[in-house]
Formats: structure tokens, sequence, C-alpha cells
């Protein structure tokens, strides 16, 4: 047992996606201590990588809190993790043996829903390399989206990606129109046609959305295909904002690493009820993590 | 060896696809002796998978012509394969330690065109699990698609299913409309929302495939998605068949399971230009290994 003050609890937040894992350490009072970050953590896309890469991202952590290893054992885990809303998932990640003392698990929409609002009501979309809506507004809780590559995410980066790969092979063919975003697709993984099948053919959703800079510059430049994906993904974003801001969330945020570059395409009057996340989302599944244990304990 | 009439030589065609591999058995005069029909044999979805369903679909054909089991290694075989045009698969396949006593490999197209123009010139449409286009005219090959799933394949059935998949989802969510097909689309599958993502994600291009029957029939009924999905399929099969046609091959076929759902939905005047096919994929395996030994030894 390490020795804090006052007999302290250390607490792990875990926010796990397709692309890294960040961990956060922070003290009963929600002082953050430190902070690190891993690799992907989407069970969907492998279940061994996501477990490896929070216990990295939480040594990491530990560390640069300058905490010694054996302190793992004594933290209180809260994780967000995309994919665990599939119970199949859930249960594979519930039983997991974890090396900490507790481990809340929950979505990493609803972690992420917590980090933005302090833990209060509110809504978020995320358009990262997935896409997704989640709210919680008077104790109901609203989802929409997020069944993950290859079925949905319209407007995330995999989905950017897929239909970007999509557009360059039909311009090889020259049965879809040759563009500037089909020709830097070509250039971006320096092959063409055929070449790109094979490059792409265990390729994850993180190397998906590696092009979906690519596909925003096309559009911003005015390329057809670029506006065509990107007002395409913008447009589902919008119908998913509209959805959740129905429900009358006190507070709406957008996140995600395509969040700014998302932004101008949305329908205008989103831009009005946009608020600043507060925290973000590892910081909301410690959130999670105190109000689980307060429920059990009955405080 | 197995005795035939005046040493004549055995041969073994194979078509090789997503759902089934066929294969069939003639002597040199091209007269079919047996005939027989196994799982999938798309080295892109796996090349274990391949390999077996090409033994047992070349063992069923043996049964079929009552011809013994150790008449295997006297077979000289020709195999049209799905994704050997991507090199590394092809490198793989080729060096497999095949059961015959020769394998001429190329691919599903090449075989497919030659069986449906008895060796000639001529062009076809795939429209079956994928979707791909090839002609041989004057000594030139044409090749257009045939990409691979989710990469391309417009139009064929396991782009057919997956676009539906999205649409059930997107129904739903209340984010897209639901109609008929989204319905009878979440009926088959006994499951809806979430659980449908839990059911396929894991499911290979032919399992997909199997949805395709439902979006024809929810477009032949008028269903707005059915019309979207398979309207856009046919303008994709359009485009390929114009370009093939302009390199004004004799004949023109469509083949493939979805050919005669999909054949009313193609601009008008393909319907004119198309020819019946004369023989199968299998057969067009067995004119290209006949043609490869007449140049190996220098007929």
């Amino acid at each position: 047992m390490v020795n804090l003050p006052g007999n302290q609890e250390l607490f792990l937040g875990i926010d796990g996606g397709g692309t890294k894992c960040r961990a956060c350490i922070t003290d009963q009072d929600g002082m953050i201590l430190g902070s690190g970050i891993a690799g992907p953590a989407n069970p969907l896309h492998g279940i061994e990588e996501t477990f490896e890469s929070i216990k990295e991202a939480a040594e990491l952590a530990l560390e640069d809190a300058r905490l010694p290893i054996s302190a793992m054992a004594d933290l209180v885990a809260g994780a967000g993790l995309a994919g665990v809303n599939l119970p199949s998932l859930y249960t594979v990640i519930d039983n997991w043996k974890h090396p900490f003392s507790a481990l809340y698990l929950t979505t990493d929409l609803h972690s992420a829903c917590l980090g933005a609002h302090k833990g209060g009501d509110g809504a978020v979309i995320i358009a990262g390399t997935g896409s997704c809506g989640y709210a919680t507004v008077d104790d109901k809780e609203y989802l929409l989206g997020g069944y993950g590559f290859p079925f949905g995410d319209q407007g995330g980066g995999a989905w950017m990606g897929l239909e970007a790969i999509k557009a360059a092979l039909l311009a090889f063919d020259q049965v879809g129109p040759k563009t500037q975003l089909t020709e830097s697709i070509a250039d971006f993984l320096q092959v063409r046609g055929l070449m790109i099948v094979e490059q792409m053919s265990k390729a994850k959703s993180s190397e998906y959305a590696s092009l979906a800079p690519l596909v925003f510059q096309a559009a911003e430049n005015g390329d057809p295909e670029g506006l065509r994906i990107v007002r395409e993904g913008a447009a589902y974003i919008s119908t998913m904002t509209h959805k959740l801001l129905a429900h009358e969330p006190p507070r709406f945020s957008i996140l995600g690493g395509l969040s700014v570059r998302m932004l101008p395409w949305l329908d205008p009057d989103i831009k009005q009820r946009l608020s600043l996340p507060w925290d973000g989302p590892e910081v909301g599944a410690i959130f999670y993590a105190q109000q689980k244990m307060q429920l059990i304990r009955g405080d």
C-alpha cells in the first residue's frame, strides 16, 4: 500500500479507443497526479491489445506521478472503452484478471460525456476514428451510432478513409472521377489500383482513419470527391446532433480528433449550442468509478 | 494411372468463389465426365479453406465420374480463383503442394470469360458475391473492379448486404428511414440494433451476400431503401459494362448468381448486346489449362 496523506485513495481513469489509450491518476479530490498514453485499446479490434494498452498507459501514468509500479494494485480504476456496449465484449473485459484494486467498466461514450460535463447531465458527439452520439438527461440515457467499422460510424475517420479508398479505386478504373483526393490517396499510400487493396486488406480502422486529414484537405480545397465524402459524413453527424438536442441536454460538446475540422461542415445552428468540454474522457472514467463506489457503499 | 481409351488425358476445371467451389472433369475432347460442388474457395478470405474446398470438389467430381480417388494424381487441373490478381495471393496458391499432376492458375474472371465464349474473345460482367468486369479483345486484357469487400464490388451481393445492414442500423437509431427492407433485414437476422453488429462482426462476404435477395425483393416492391441500393449497384454495373463494350468484344455475357435479378435494373441498351454464356467458368478453367499446355509444349 502506497502511503498518501490521510489514507487517500488513488484513482485511475482509462479512455480506450481505436488509435490510443489515455490514462490519468488522481487523488480523491480530483487532483491529477500523472498521465500516460499507450497504443490502441478498442476491444472490437483486439482483446489482448486492449489489455496491454491499458496496462502500459497505467504504468506510464504511475511513472509520471512518481509512484512505484507496485501502487498499481492500489488503484481504483474506471475505464471507458469502445465496443463494450456489445454484451459479449463487456463480459470478456469485465472478467479480465486486471492488476488494479477494482475496475469499473463503462462505454467510452459514457465516460466522455461525464468528463465533458463534470459528471452532470449533457450530450456529446464524438468524431474520431469512429463517430457516435450520447446524452444523459434526467436519468435517461440516449445512444446513437457507434456501431463500428464497416457497419456505421459515418463521418468518423475510418469511414472517411474507406470512402476515399473506394473513390481512389473507382478513379483508377476510370469508372469514377479522378480528382485531387484520389491522387493524394495514391500518393500517400505510395501505391495505385490493385496494390491499394493489397496494402489495406488487413488494415485496422485506425489505419483507415489516418487518411481522414487528406479527405478534409481535399474538401477544404473544393475537390468534388472530398466535398461529397465530408458533406455526407457531416450530414449524418448533424442529424445525430439534432436528435440529441431534442432531449434538451443542459450542455452539449463535440469531442474527438476530428471535432475541430468537422465543425465548419455541420448545420449552422449546431455551433450556437456548443459548449467546450470541461474534462477529458479519462477524467470522466474516474467520475464513473467514484459514482459506482458510492452506490456500492450506499453513500 | 487410370486407363482411358487411347491414353487420354483427364482434365479438372475449378471455379472458386466466395460462396462455393465448382469442379468438373472432362476428357481431352471436352466431354464432361463428372462434376462436384464444395464450400467457399476465395483465397482472400482463407487460404486453407480454399485448398480444402478445391480438393473436396475434385473428389466429388471424381466420384461423380466413377473414377477412383487415386486418379486425382493424373488430373491436369486449371483453376480460376477470386483474389489471385493480387500478386501475394497468386504466389501462395501457385506454391501449393497440390494433389494433381499439374495446376494452371488464373483469375476467376479469366476462366469465366473463356468458358462463356468457348475460349474466344469476349467480355463478361460477373455479379455474384462480388462484382467485376473482364474482356479479352485482340490479345489485350481489360479488367474492371473485383477489388473485393469492403473496398469495391459495388452491385455485388456482399456490397448489397452491407448497404442493407447500414440502412437497418440507421433505421434502428431513427436517423435513417424505417422501411420494408430495414424491417425484413431485422426479421431475417432475428435481431435488431446493436445485436446485428454482434451477429455480423465476423461475417464473411458470403454471409453478407445472403442478404442480397431481400434487397432485390424490397426494390421489386418499390421500397425506397431497396430501390436506392439496387439502383446504385446497377448504375456501377452499367458503367463497367459500357467501358467493356467500348473495346468492341465480339460477345458479351453477364454471369453470377445475381445476373438474372440484376438485368432489369441495367441501362436498357445493355440487354441488346447480351449473349448467353456457352459454358461455365469451370469449363473455362480447362480451356485455360489446355491453352497453357499447348504453349508450354510449343504446339
